[in-house]
């Protein structure tokens, strides 16, 4: 059954023969391209299947023994994968940072794949390399604002490179950290560097006890890969307690110089453009300061915030990040390029050098292959997406997608804060903000309690949260993703929350109420709310 | 010209319409779908354009100010981007190790754009999660195969990891030696493990001078990088001469043996299933006693071989794969999956938590989430390429196009050996060979020539093979790549040599044919066969 029939005949038929239009992969290809939020709605299956249910379609560890006809593996992709997958696109699931695309990435990824370019090098690339190299500088250019000749002198330069282009922010974190340590351990007398004497040899010659990098509590947890890959260890990752949800550069600067004190030497401060929890941005300029005072380089991961800069009414929201030496963007959230997508820039385009690498096949000194100063090889052509998204949104199209965002989410916390039976935590500062359920009257009762009644109560929510978020993603009409973090108004204890990205330009004004609606329908009928209510009511039989 | 209007209906259209099906976008479309080599070959210009010509269009550095309508943007892609892009489905690019795709990737490239999923995390990626772990199991499977309930116990277990999947074989043997590292220098009594402690503390801890990995010659450059970034350090590399193209396990043992005597630890072996060069095997059986006696890891490159083992005729070429500890593979590589599919997998699914992670918002503990094992965090749906590729071919006709490329580079090189006035510098193990241009009275008299006139011939060879095969490149018909290396008949001495690597289906014999006679006239025009000529017989004179 749907055995296809192994012959050269048939493999040449993959390669060489398109599907028939009327073939069912033709058909889904078809229906994406009409309406692919049609598409989604009908074949993404809204009621809960457990994880434990899909696995058993995908539980077989053979590689099946013979070919499959196309038509019948298009009919269980539908079935089985495609029913299964999460509708991003749906103005009603803004839990993450996924969203809706524009529709020319669909054709355009199939000129991606058609083309098959590699970037690792021009011999397999040759246009998507200066394209790539472009885009690096428009992005650089965005960021650091530097004069023409600046960009006439580097942007194609054989010996420059004003940034890396990578299938992801982690990659890109990690990229500009091991050209930090690369660079603070470069070569110097006595010393051939750490790229080539390794990490032990460095600190012994430098005299160093550890090398760290800081942070708030609220940085991304690729930096602690990122320590641990570049083998500094996840110890030396230093993050700084953060209720408000921002770094404090007095802290920073305090605790940055008792850890040199200490006889260790900070290799990065890390300023976040964006958190991904609650979209907070760092002190940029502040910290910039204090990486200056401290002698250490200044990374921002603007992964998520990055795209704010294409507004003229946010970007000053990222003040201080031309002072950064390294910053990270995702062109995959909010420049709405399919996943795949992330860059790391560089301030000085000599400073990539620290991590260059040439082979003899491939990668000669002297050539403009890309390869040389990523951490990945081989790679798609996925810049061309960026390069495409730049000039179809333009400035002003990116800048009126993210003003939208942004206003969505002020609208959007105002609803909270006028809801009966909600409690803000964290006010939007991008697109982004937390909240939590929470009955009015235990508001009121949180206001007065001392710290022990207090956290107990918040205890209870916590369970309530969780309990309100799991069932509203059973129930698959919405997606409100949830974390766990010190609020400003609870800055000694984790308390759990909502947590809503709203980038999906789908999403309106009505599908936020009518989560918000949903929410407290399904949060009154849980037995966490009753014992929660019965919780406040003792505690004040308790205390009268 | 081409400016679109900057408005909410615009942009709105661009996420909610498709394309009109006579837009150009469409079009292009169209044509791939219809005829893609058609689609390749009228639009990629095949006259050299050189790379300096091509930056000019992409030189500006500043963000478009104003949105672009989509088919302006299109025509304006064909005339800029394609046009100078790399035909990479030719018959007649036989350069490097990207070829032509099977034509169904191109809708599942659409599928997996319009799906948008993040397989960090199970929220924004549901089935396909599971997905992607059974297509690590099945690999897992091909090369390790374990019984039937070992993938029971292990497949979609939590605490478990087959293998990562990521963007290319650099980022797999990057994981691959992470793991190992961070297994190696795991917490034990009195200290609390790399990954905590950091490098340098665990040398201390260990009492180590330095942690070193070991390949041949033709170990891949990520190799490299990889001992960068780790912070083991490139001097830490020890990559072992090997004029017969693959790492002797005797010479690996002394070697090995030697460098624990100086205080150092061997971290890891790393045997090649198919360097990127020549497509030669290390002795990977022998390897893995090697491996075992020095008490370290075994990791196997097979980036590019290791779809050798669905060929029941082949697949011994890998024996002793099974021993290793790790092994990379890349899919968009033999598996012809489009760029951006590789895997680490590993022997024991409890390794990879030598690298464990977990984030609060995301990656909770006890989740299957993929993101807490791997080196990447957001990434995109690609498994689901693998996944429908293995089922589409099924074993059975991966095997035929595996042992067609093999079969093929063994005609070739027959071709070669039959040609006079080429020789052939390696045979072919599996599908990549190297071969040069050299007049047959010159091989003739290289018999019998001093080390040193071997020697300055060799050079003034090189000279003729460089301007060859950019001559070859620069016409545009066919595109083979160079190399420098250590061949079997000249070990002391790098010779360059033209390197082919036969991995498209649709490359013929007649192709291959018309390569080499192409060789020929452009090598008998050349400054350099006549400087060459000159010079031997010169050298005769002197000599007589």
């Amino acid at each position: 059954m749907g055995e296809a029939q192994v012959s050269l005949e048939h493999l040449f038929r993959v390669f060489t023969k398109p599907e028939h239009k009327d073939s069912k992969l033709a058909q889904i290809e078809q229906h994406l391209s009409d309406n692919i939020l049609d598409f989604l709605s009908q074949h993404v299956v809204t009621k809960k299947t457990s994880l434990e249910e899909i696995e058993k379609d995908f539980s077989d560890s053979k590689v099946p023994e013979s070919p499959e006809f196309v038509s019948t593996h298009a009919e269980s992709l539908l079935d089985k994968l495609v029913a299964h997958s999460v509708n991003t696109y749906s103005p009603t699931f803004i839990g993450h940072m996924t969203s809706a695309l524009p529709y020319f990435h669909l054709p355009l990824s199939k000129l991606m794949v058609g083309l098959n370019q590699n970037l690792v090098k021009i011999e397999t690339s040759k246009a998507f390399t200066p394209l790539e190299r472009q885009v690096l500088g428009m992005m650089h250019n965005l960021v650091y604002d530097q004069p023409q000749s600046f960009y006439d002198e580097h942007l194609h330069s054989a010996a420059h490179s004003l940034g890396a282009f990578c299938s992801g922010g982690t990659i890109a974190n990690i990229t500009a950290l091991w050209v930090a340590r690369n660079k603070l351990l470069g070569p110097q007398k006595g010393f051939s560097g750490v790229a080539k004497a390794g990490l032990a040899a460095a600190y012994r010659h430098l005299d160093i006890k550890n090398l760290g990098v800081m942070c708030s509590k609220r940085g991304h947890y690729s930096l602690s890969k990122a320590v641990d890959v570049l083998g500094l260890g996840r110890d030396q990752l230093l993050t700084i307690p953060a209720p408000q949800q921002t770094l404090d550069p007095a802290k920073a600067l305090r605790i940055g110089k008792r850890y040199h004190e200490e006889g260790n030497k900070l290799l990065a401060i890390v300023g976040v453009g964006g958190t991904t929890e609650t979209g907070h941005v760092d002190p940029l300029d502040e910290l910039a300061d204090v990486a200056k005072e401290l002698g250490c380089w200044f990374h921002v991961d603007a992964a998520w915030g990055g795209a704010t800069l294409f507004s003229s009414r946010y970007r000053d929201r990222l003040k201080g990040i031309e002072r950064a030496d390294s910053v990270t963007i995702d062109a995959h959230k909010q420049m709405y390029v399919p996943m795949g997508a992330g860059m790391a820039l560089f301030k000085d385009p000599q400073n990539a050098n620290a991590v260059r690498h040439h082979a003899q096949y491939i990668l000669r000194a002297g050539s403009k292959d890309l390869g040389a100063t990523t951490l990945e090889g081989s790679r798609n052509g996925m810049a061309m997406m960026v390069y495409s998204a730049l000039h179809i949104f333009g400035r002003k199209g990116y800048e009126l997608l993210i003003d939208r965002s942004i206003d969505k989410a002020k609208d959007f916390s105002h609803m909270i804060d006028k809801a009966r039976d909600f409690e803000l935590t964290t006010t939007p500062t991008l697109s982004l903000l937390t909240y939590r359920v929470c009955p009015e009257e235990v508001q009121e009762k949180l206001k007065h309690a001392d710290a022990k009644t207090r956290n107990a109560i918040n205890e209870k929510i916590d369970a309530l949260v969780v309990a309100v978020q799991k069932q509203q993603r059973e129930a698959g009409k919405s997606f409100v993703s949830r974390t766990r973090l010190e609020a400003p108004d609870y800055p000694s204890q984790c308390i759990t929350v909502f947590r809503v990205v709203l980038a999906n330009p789908l999403t309106s004004h009505n599908d936020l109420a009518a989560i918000l609606a949903e929410q407290h329908l399904i949060a009154k009928e849980t037995q966490a709310w009753k014992e929660l209510m019965e919780f406040v009511r003792e505690s004040e039989k308790v205390a009268s």
